[in-house]
């Protein structure tokens, strides 16, 4: 399994991806192009207009990229790209048309393959065991909350720390996921934005000028600082 | 139909729903004692505990309070009450519970015969016709998103305005409204800290010092101030 899976597709004051290149360069090192899966659809945007988007972003690397719903059959055409990537929008809606499209099994067994995935945001959550951790609004109902289980452990993207100054009562990320971890007994990284995971087999890495935020079920949350991630 | 939907149950500085008192003892006018519905378990809490934090808010005011899970058959005993009230928490926790035990539809059928309800935070969401506009973490999979519809529309509880400073690239509230409108036709109220709604019939007050923002598809965002409320 090969994976890179990022908190945000873009940071403050940058252009999409910009921070991610170099790294994007050596991930998908010998890929001449890539399979986007749009289907979160940020603010709503169409599926063609979303993929016009990652073509711009990849077009830097000389990475060719084409919308897996272009694809007449996507069980067949994506070994034929050098990789995945699934774009960040709403986790719920991007679950819900990879299950209604069949398309989730079809990823699922390529990435299990060895076909190199990556994430952004919800991208990056469906990786994990359930989109159980996920910050988005639940606007439209999936037949299941279980993910691709890339990892063994659910990521929370955008990861915030709490706001120290803050008179409103509303959950902090961190009380919410602590509820999390009654019902569930996975671990969670909160990932935060400039943060991304690198992942060969069974070993993770955290890289990024950040730390990340480990949940444990039972223990109190630690501050892992970028290198090797024992999950 | 008579209801009284709270955004938060406490503000900030304040103690358990001291800023509402006045407004309890004139909607549970009549009532000597009330069913609480803990389900949401906020931070966790299981149902007795939460039940007696509810008991000892409501002792001010001079109003007994049972959780509904101590009634031997709700069905029959909930009428011997002069009203229910559901607590907040996580609003997925909340929505599952009351699928699985069969009490959402004996709590609905009684509001709708015209038991008063009174909801604050998850137990507003959950007063909406689905809970799709919720705040919280799906860290449960309820059987359906579909919730009370005891108004014509969905409410965003603890609604925060963006912050101008923010340099974090998550979708802000008023975005993730936004997307969910792409896939729900139902106006959606941004309800602050501090506003309820008190509901009569087909009569729709937004009450409390502050203005709430309306969410209407295809529309820009209102501001309204207190009074009464047309959607």
């Amino acid at each position: 399994m090969r994976l890179l899976l990022a908190s945000t597709s873009r940071l403050y004051g940058q252009v999409y991806l910009e921070y991610l290149m170099d790294e994007l360069r050596e991930f998908f090192l010998s890929a001449d192009s890539i399979v986007f899966v749009p289907y979160a659809r940020p603010g709503g945007m169409d599926w063609d207009e979303y993929t016009e988007i990652a073509r711009r972003g990849f077009k830097a690397i000389k990475i060719e990229v084409v919308g897996i719903h272009q694809l007449s059959n996507p069980a067949q055409q994506l070994k034929e790209h050098g990789g995945i990537f699934t774009g960040g929008g709403n986790t719920f809606v991007l679950l819900k048309t990879l299950y209604d499209t069949g398309h989730f099994d079809i990823i699922k067994t390529a990435v299990f393959k060895g076909m190199p995935y990556m994430g952004s945001s919800a991208g990056t959550n469906v990786a994990g065991l359930s989109i159980g951790a996920t910050n988005d609004m639940p606007i439209v109902y999936p037949i299941a909350f279980e993910a691709f289980r890339f990892v063994p452990f659910n990521i929370n993207p955008h990861y915030m720390d709490p706001d120290p100054t803050s008179t409103h009562m509303g959950e902090t990320r961190e009380q919410r996921i602590a509820e999390f971890h009654y019902f569930n007994p996975q671990p969670v990284v909160g990932l935060r934005e400039g943060s991304w995971l690198r992942i060969q087999g069974d070993s993770v890495e955290l890289r990024g000028a950040l730390s990340a935020r480990i949940f444990r079920r039972g223990l109190p949350a630690e501050e892992i600082p970028p290198g090797p991630l024992l999950l």
